[in-house]
């Protein structure tokens, strides 16, 4: 309450917190009153009562997302996308592959060198969420098709993105993990419709995003039914203009102790410069990342999208090399 | 070019940028080497080009959007979303109402309150995005028929929010004026349903999306061939905690500057907090705004979203006294 | 306290609060405890309690300022810099004048226009603080004479920047206003000194500073003594390069209502662009500023910093007209 | 220029890039015409230029800085600041202690446990910038004798904060590198002087610094004669309060590219969280970093400022052993 706030403006916040439901518990102090809402079970509305006269802020003890937390299930989620490959467990999954699918050449060439390098999993867009209506938005159905091609060659899952209710059908025929993009983190609609297709759902943070605004796009997804959700920390908004996002590597331990779900770094999109992704990769896994995600495609001069943060094939060979190190120093 | 770029370098840049299908200019510097590339339509992928070895910065000096463009179209478009309601002319239409339709009676009584205090159209929301899948999500298809009901009660026209494809269709069949949120500023499939439907678009700025990303959003709408875009600023997300949001009014001369569509703030969520409302709406009014857009509730201790940024109904009579005032003075 | 807290750990905290002098009231609910303090005199330092083990967060209700807050002093301050030119109170002054002293002439010919215009004020930087160090940084002494030259023919009174200790004794001698920049708004030791030395001083805010940060360093100057402090809004960093600054006007609702000191508006920061300069300036006084600092150079093309951003002679006598309406609009 | 700057438009601007000394290249295009300036050294004030009618856009190629910068000197920098302890070559020094000097006691108790633990110089505030002027400020004088008393006994180098040009002389009698906090880091007379000094400077990156501000504040430093600065990345502010600040881990290789100067990581401030700094000690390392400075209190339940953050003694003897095994794999 604020402070001079009257007895009579104490008491309506009472009775407002009492018609809500919960029990108010006031606790008068030496500056001004607080009181305590309890019983709340994370879902209390708190714009009713803020709107009162006297009242001067309200504080959330509780977070406002339930099935996510680890409060609610203290042990960690293993999200499995293919047979051997998990994320949350104690491998660490890269998956790897091209921005966009562009020809049965090139996806194909790029799983070879993805599976060969010791990739996990191949990463491509047949959809694209592009800026501008005139920059190359994927091969739809068509990328789909290729990227069953590129899996029937080469066993690696395909981890691939869904930008409308109607693509995440077409999607999760093809693909073994589907991916939200940041865009679309609070596509809310998109976020029920994955939720109940019930694949592995691969959710990237949003350019603005706090972590709890993260947390609470993946309880739309679990509340639908589909506990199989893979966060991903792929950079923020900042007002730095040396790298293209500012890359939260604090998500990783912030979102474990938090939640049960698991967590990758997308360091190609984290920082959108191909000679940082290898450093920031092997961060990602220092700070406890359960997996990554990166973009490599076979020939970068010539990409379709993205062309300025892929690796080159040779760097992403020698990036495996280097995590494997990584992670054997951490878990040591 | 970075400082010692090789001769070789610079020319595989110039080499691939006619590759592109431009002309390339190299013009070598004390320092380094800057390549112009001319005859550039607004639509380069750069990402190519900034994968090269030796290339320093990509540096744009084309605007990316083009048909927004006050270069493409000098005069001011003027956007009419119902007789006598036009955006971008010589009125400031304030558009009111509450965050959420919850009643045929919260309806009713808060279209009678706009239309008495003189506002111009209603707003109210069918369907609600919420950051938390356990808040109120909106009456859906009957929050729509309630709307059509306060205008023809009122003769209010209706601006309210679509969230997804289906939604949109069943907006366009009630609403003057479709509003795409925030959220979904850069949900693409969207924006080319709602260019493709045809009638006007309120499109509000991101929460962290700059203003050529809110013209590029728009650019999506333009480019379907629906021309009747109103831009709206909301606020975007900041280190301050203090207000809910940043509400950044500069954007609205720099939207005039750039671009021939109008552009309306948004004082509700710009700062969150009701009695900042009626200073900022005053501040946009000021700035330059071609129309406001403003929650208003007839109860709103008793709100189910957004109470704590609504006006009350005398508080809106008020300030619409204000804005008149404000007009009659910067138009003086 | 954390999900799952001991009662050890609870009744540890407890002791902890007390030991500090505080009383302690625990308050156990549904999903977690929480402890209130109560008697705290606005000073507790949290980290010692945010540290033991079984705490989840510190929440603060009451606010870590103390003089500067409207609680402690309800009516607004007014600072008077010269006779007749006061800031928080009826008036709405505006400061003007070059970034940068750079000649006689120059400062002779700004006051002359700023005087005839009909400012209030004449600013203008002798000791300048510069990104690079191989920018012009200002006369120094000799910029402090030529300011005094100004004020003995116009009779403006001077605002101008000090960088240091020994720099604010020297612009105590001759200027009306001492001004701390926003880089030095959190150099305490600079603050403190001007704390001392008793005249008057605008406190511009930081780039990154929330408005308790602003209110606390203010509350240094307070803290010495000194209560004749203003305020300024002049933009803070964002990720949109669109302009040079995100020129936050909420911030001016704000400080009134937190404060009792004045808030004046920066447009020319603010945004860093010319011809945003005039909507922006009409919107901060729309906001409720209690006055304005703007750049205004006789020759901005040849300025020696910040030329961008000056306005012409004839576009600031326009501005001081529009500004003179929109107050009357505000205010009847 | 502008789309449609006429040609008078185009050769005034060209005249006043020659007028300034240097080559001005006119370069027309589809839509626009680029002038190109040549023969720059790095210390264009473009301000003059931006301001001419017609222009649209300055665009800045060559950096601003120039001793720090890695095109002037290609080989990194090592910084010494005691026998044996040094930044920039092979060994990863770890600075560590508590927030403040409190007692003795204290800094003693610190400074063994360090050492035992094998870090390689002691931290310790006796001058503590903090945001309430109502929080301890530090030991002062007193707190510099213990520090010195400290080193006497463990053989430990000092790092300790000066916070105004007083304090740096005092400072320099008897630290061994000279911390310049993220709020002084645009002090720019404090840079000066610590410039003079000549000792060893480590210069934090201010909390809404970008990476070139960070580079032209240590240029500051360098421009006086004194090339032995060590930058610190320390967290920036962003709009998400999960953790105290944003660390920013990217910064470690940008400056690499950009500058010869060695930069660490501070995982204490970076994350302001107790539980984060280990994980964020390691990500650090993984990214590069050419050193740690860590907060760690023999009892942080007690410690008079920063508890929250300080590792206890028996979690930074398991983080040095953590590095190490980290500091292996990267070399591998």
């Amino acid at each position: 309450m604020q402070h001079g706030a009257t007895t009579a403006e104490v008491e309506r916040v009472v009775a407002v917190v009492r018609e809500l439901g919960y029990e108010a518990r006031p606790m008068p102090g030496a500056q001004r009153t607080a009181i305590g809402i309890v019983g709340n079970d994370g879902r209390v509305d708190s714009s009713r009562i803020a709107a009162l006269s006297g009242v001067q802020e309200i504080i959330h003890v509780t977070q406002p997302y339930k099935q996510v937390s680890r409060e609610w299930r203290p042990e960690s989620t293993v999200v499995t996308i293919a047979p051997g490959v998990s994320f949350g467990g104690n491998d660490i999954p890269v998956i790897a592959g091209p921005c966009s699918v562009e020809s049965e050449e090139q996806i194909l060439e790029s799983a070879r060198i993805v599976a060969r390098a010791g990739g996990t999993a191949l990463r491509g867009g047949a959809f694209k969420p592009r800026s501008s209506p005139y920059s190359f938005q994927g091969l739809g159905k068509e990328g789909l098709k290729l990227l069953a091609l590129a899996r029937a060659e080469t066993g690696l899952p395909i981890v691939t993105e869904a930008m409308d209710d109607e693509g995440a059908h077409l999607v999760a025929e093809v693909a073994d993990c589907i991916q939200i993009g940041a865009r679309n983190m609070q596509n809310y609609s998109l976020l029920k419709t994955v939720g109940k297709i019930g694949k592995p759902v691969l959710l990237k943070r949003g350019m603005a995003a706090t972590i709890t605004d993260l947390l609470l796009s993946a309880e739309y997804i679990l509340s639908e039914g589909n506990g199989q959700v893979i966060l991903c920390e792929r950079g923020v908004r900042s007002f730095d203009p040396s790298s293209r996002n500012m890359f939260d590597l604090t998500a990783i331990p912030t979102v474990h102790k938090l939640s049960h779900l698991p967590i990758v770094g997308d360091p190609s999109h984290g920082t959108g410069i191909r000679d940082k992704v290898t450093p920031m990769a092997r961060a990602a896994l220092a700070a406890g990342a359960d997996g990554l995600i990166v973009e490599m495609h076979p020939h970068p001069d010539s990409a379709r999208s993205d062309g300025a943060q892929s690796l080159y094939p040779d760097q992403f060979q020698a990036l495996i090399g280097e995590l494997r190190a990584v992670a054997i120093a951490i878990k040591a």
